[in-house]
């Protein structure tokens, strides 16, 4: 807010709004370790906001120093074009560390894509084992997701990074025929857009710009959500690599996934800021009642979430731990009905999919209650080897043979970023 | 989804997997009017999702004619791969008409914005009135406003115009080597694009689009709230044209904002739905329990919401009635105070911002006090009119004149539209 | 809405408002199959609620037969008196069952804690086995949550079974003094608590109701995360029974958890239905715009969604298949990792709880890189056989010595219910 | 936290569980002052918890002074048994303001309507005047609201002052078959109820609490809308007393609602954050991941937003500036519309409830057409007048003889409190 209302100061002294002397005076008051911030935001809640106490702070230092400045402190501002403003710059600051958390993220998945292309796990769907896919596949679909919601998160930032500069109605009167000027050199200098007009009441780009961290946060918590769901002790396929000071308070054996906690505990809280946005957005004539003061708590909050999130799903990425014998192994489990499908495919041509389905079905039930393998309740079948000899059901329950596009999947999301 | 079922039939005709004339017995069954939606929807609840019933009904019919071609139904999909690319269908079919109500709406606001250009009227923050402003510019804001959100709505319509097809674990496994082929040539006959992989647990896409409406349901939110705001009996500077049935029930007196009243439930609405979208993104593995289901409802419901609020708000912008006599009559409510900054900025280079606005902030104390105009109250004090005389106390008191930007910020949003 | 207009109707004709004919009359109209709910709801689009053009048929139709009852339809009420009865009427017709469905499901939980009352398994948290619990203790955990939530469902239920009677502004005005009698009258008829006043701005009671659903159906999702966890291929501890024509479209072995997912995707939905009721609640003065309308669609869709849930876990949990076995079994794939916190106190009052920590920590680590057991590397430490003994040791290890309340905790959970 | 570390080490020292010397010296270290909080958070970030840097540093003092007692630390619990039954004391130190905030309120409120029973005020509907009604009556309708949040609110509190003790997978294992004694002890120390069985994965206590508060606060929202509406200054029927350090920073005649604004924005935050608590409910098995963390912030924030929106309204309700002569000046802009319905029920019996309406409703289409007053439009039609004579037509025409209940309401709902 320091920065705003300096530049403002520069911006109208450039153009003679206010004297130059002015302008200096009030960059020199602007400085964070002058003011006691505590101070300012108790000042805030009797003020209603926190540019009024700000204001009032900055103009007595400027007093101090040089009387004839301090009137021109906030010259033709309203209190939400700087708070607004401050806001966009703090956004600049602090959501590309998300972006860069999330190409890390990325970078790290599809290390793991090109390093387990074939590395043979379960695909699991409804939270059963279904056909065999690879822990490649795996993670390049996670790398194909960061990669999108990186550019969406970057796109929506750019359109946000928009100066706020009204006056107290979105008219500027108060700087008369020179507002649309001080609006432009004030925009150069913070580096910000200038709009077609103020947006006080107008938040969609906000809005937009905490819809895509909910969106990068629910691909995070998407990914976090694998990866607990891997180091389950029952599944042991991957585990985050422990913290330093990680472990359990009463069980020494325990390695609890922080970070994937982190990412979830993101994901749940995200879509609740995001509707707070949303709901704040019909805000009342050229400047709102409670909508934009619930913004105030809400966009900070829904940052710090996605930042965690990002750092968290990040570091577990780049530190996971991969048991492709585990993952191998696993695969064992059904004693060959994961396979299942792919039989349904060998019989399908002969016999018709659906009878097939109903074929396989029985023998499936057959493997759960007799605790025997569907190849060997398979090769008892006629209506089976009628079509398929023990060689061919062999070969057909072969998780190798049936990953159909996984390895050309795997290389394209690789090949799109170019590695 | 009979529509996904037949081109994918005749996709895997095309390239050799099926039998071309079972590919022309799918189509041939593919008709909506062959099957009762509520028997498979009730089926649905026990299968746990509409594609099981669906295909069950579809290979039977099918079957009925040619025993062969229902050995092909559904050849190589799994069931997520028909839901999702037929919600991927509907939402191309709907979503556009969204975005020509949004035009619609930009259009109506660019007429008032271009009429009422110069018409004055109270500008109001925090719901009290602040400095003037125009009807112009306040519809010049909502132009704008709906032009980004139009935009950003067919973007992501256009990003989420993607084919599903991965088959049970996202492999395309069934289909061998094929399954890459297939994909392409049933994305070209849907005429959808073909992603680097299959997005079964990835939804960022459909967030994306969803977040897109609930931005765009927010900013007709605020329209909304602006025009049932100014309808209020005691402000009446604009209303609906009443439609044919309005009217309350008991009040023949009654016209209210029944179209403001849609978008404003849709804005109410939109937020939790988008909420939900978000929420469900954590989605487990290669396809996800709980997750997805969610959004069954969801989305659809949230694609008429915006739909709603979209042609409210059309519609109302469309007829609405703007009393431009009786805003500027409300600009004089306050006798003057509304332009209280008006007075201060025109004191602020000879006393200082704050004096000035202590000074201002005394004597509008007083006429509230003394139900006294600003202007008079002004005249007495010496302290102003050792700056101002009593024909630059009026003119600052003018409110034409202090419109600042307005004019401008207008033509520069309609000329945005090259209007 | 018809129920209400009879019963409104006989109110007024019992204390003399209008004539004992008229409301005779209106009775016989009230019949739902006389009227077009389709074409009353697309009416309801232009006139901005469903009651304005529900009474207008309901006076038509009541005029072909009595033209003197035609001017007595509606007297005295406005719009939302009948909605929001109508709407109080539905809640008390259709949340019993979820009432009921509730019960049925703490009853399977009862008969699970009862049966499985020392059937031991893995305690997990963090999603990792943290140390021995029993199948008992689990499902008297979901017992007990699922007896506080409905006795909260059922009081929030009551709470909200009040009439709603104003007429326009909430004053009864068009009734002159009789407006409190017919009330009284109308609130006994139709056996709903009459208010102290109209509470058409006033939400609470119904937000209070959502509120009791959403919590309930959060109890429902936790039930079912905890079902769809056990169902896993690689843990296989429990299963839904499946249903008749459940089974994956393309896999024949899969036994996808639907009633699971019924009750998680409700899960995922309800916070946001809750939400929008929530933010609905700010109404306008004596009658609100936007947020009454909201909530239209946003309480009967939670309530559906909470009736899914809790009937789908009733269902999940009364045919639940649990595998004790494979529950034991599990317990030993961490070859005593689960008990070390077992160990851990053993140690503790000789070595102190930190240093004990320590040791088994470190035992710990060997377990996992060495592939051994935590008995075989504990005899090995002369720092834990100074203090136990190999047979100390085992019993340390046993996971049945290690339930502490467990038991207690079961019997106590099923003695509230008087079992 | 230290508060319960502290508790439990004396109620397993009262029962001999741990020595009577260790409770003491635990007890002497367990001082806030003691620790560097900003240390023990950052720590926390790496363990995944706040327990467990916590009871590190715990230790490590107790152990300056005592070793054995340091090995008594924490004994038998796990990390969250510490922090749920922290924030419980959180919830019972912090909830209870809100309550007597919400008491004063109510009080305020009890003041206006017995101050204001008979004061003469536009009821509003659709944000449209609609019949007259009172100010005594819109705030016993405020009363009555606050009467019923505040009851559920400390209902709410009181069914989730439950300690939380089960050790790691809540079987109190550790302590061997004192587990319970020590629960109970703990509980009375504490002096919170002792539950049936630990509830770490069960939150429908907290989510019943957070559903609570923000019930109360969507009705704080409901008052602070009305308050801004009655504010805004073609209204003027109501101000806050304006703050000492209020008024705008640019516009010295402003008093903007800032006590509105501040439960505005609380209610628009309000329902993201019961939704976010709602959504975090199905925690996996013993403990959850993601769920239960997500509340760690989100619960102390739902505190503070409704404390925030309790003492706002509060305040505003002591300090409300009420006009009773805008009120009823108000009641003239319409120049008898309002009683457009009383003329209809004079009319009614005569000519039929949908005749009446028709006549008035194009009588009040004259009205605002050719600005006349109802009184005399009526006055000119014979259907009217061989009904109505002019002074009957004058009577029906005054609001005090339209306000039906409006008297008995308020003195009900004042009676309701024993006033």
């Amino acid at each position: 807010m320091l920065d705003v209302e300096a530049a403002l100061a520069e911006a109208e002294a450039a153009l003679g709004v206010i004297p130059a002397a002015s302008a200096t005076a009030i960059r020199a008051a602007a400085r964070v370790s002058f003011y006691d911030a505590a101070a300012i935001a108790a000042e805030a809640r009797q003020a209603g906001n926190l540019a009024i106490p700000l204001v009032h702070h900055l103009t007595k230092r400027v007093a101090a120093d040089d009387a004839v400045a301090a009137r021109y402190v906030h010259w033709g501002a309203t209190s939400q074009d700087i708070i607004d403003t401050a806001l966009v710059l703090q956004l600049r600051a602090s959501v590309p560390s998300i972006v860069r958390d999330l190409q890390r993220a990325a970078e790290a998945a599809a290390g793991h894509a090109r390093r387990h292309v074939d590395t043979l796990m379960p695909g699991r769907t409804w939270l059963q084992q279904a056909t065999p896919t690879t822990f490649g596949l795996k993670a390049a679909g996670w790398l194909d997701a960061l990669g999108r919601v990186e550019h969406a998160l970057q796109s929506a930032l750019t359109g946000a990074l928009v100066l706020q500069f009204g006056g107290a109605s979105g008219t500027l009167a108060a700087l008369g025929p020179r507002g649309l000027a001080v609006a432009e050199s004030l925009g150069a200098r913070l580096k910000l857009s200038v709009p077609v007009l103020p947006w006080h009441a107008h938040r969609d780009r906000l809005a937009g710009l905490a819809c895509a961290l909910g969106v990068a946060t629910g691909t995070l918590g998407k990914i976090a959500r694998d990866l607990a769901l891997l180091a389950q002790t029952e599944v042991g396929e991957a585990h985050e690599r422990p913290a330093e000071a990680g472990g359990s308070s009463t069980m020494p054996h325990k390695r609890n996934p922080v970070r994937a906690a982190v990412a979830l505990a993101a994901a749940v809280r995200a879509p609740g800021l995001v509707a707070t946005i949303l709901s704040a957005m019909p805000q009342e004539h050229e400047r709102g009642l409670g909508g934009w003061q619930a913004e105030w708590d809400a966009i900070p909050e829904l940052v710090g979430v996605s930042a965690d999130a990002a750092r968290a799903v990040a570091e577990a990425l780049e530190g996971l731990v991969v048991d492709a014998g585990r993952m191998r192994a696993n695969l064992d489990i059904t004693r060959g009905l994961v396979l299942a499908e792919a039989v349904v495919m060998q019989l399908a041509p002969a016999l018709g999919r659906q009878e097939a389905h109903a074929l396989v079905e029985a023998a499936s039930r057959r493997v759960v209650e007799e605790g025997r393998s569907l190849a060997d309740v398979l090769a008892e079948d006629p209506a089976v080897t009628a079509v398929l000899g023990r060689p061919a059901i062999d070969a057909a329950l072969s998780p190798e043979h049936y990953l159909g596009c996984a390895h050309t999947f795997v290389e394209n999301a690789l090949g799109r970023r170019g590695t």
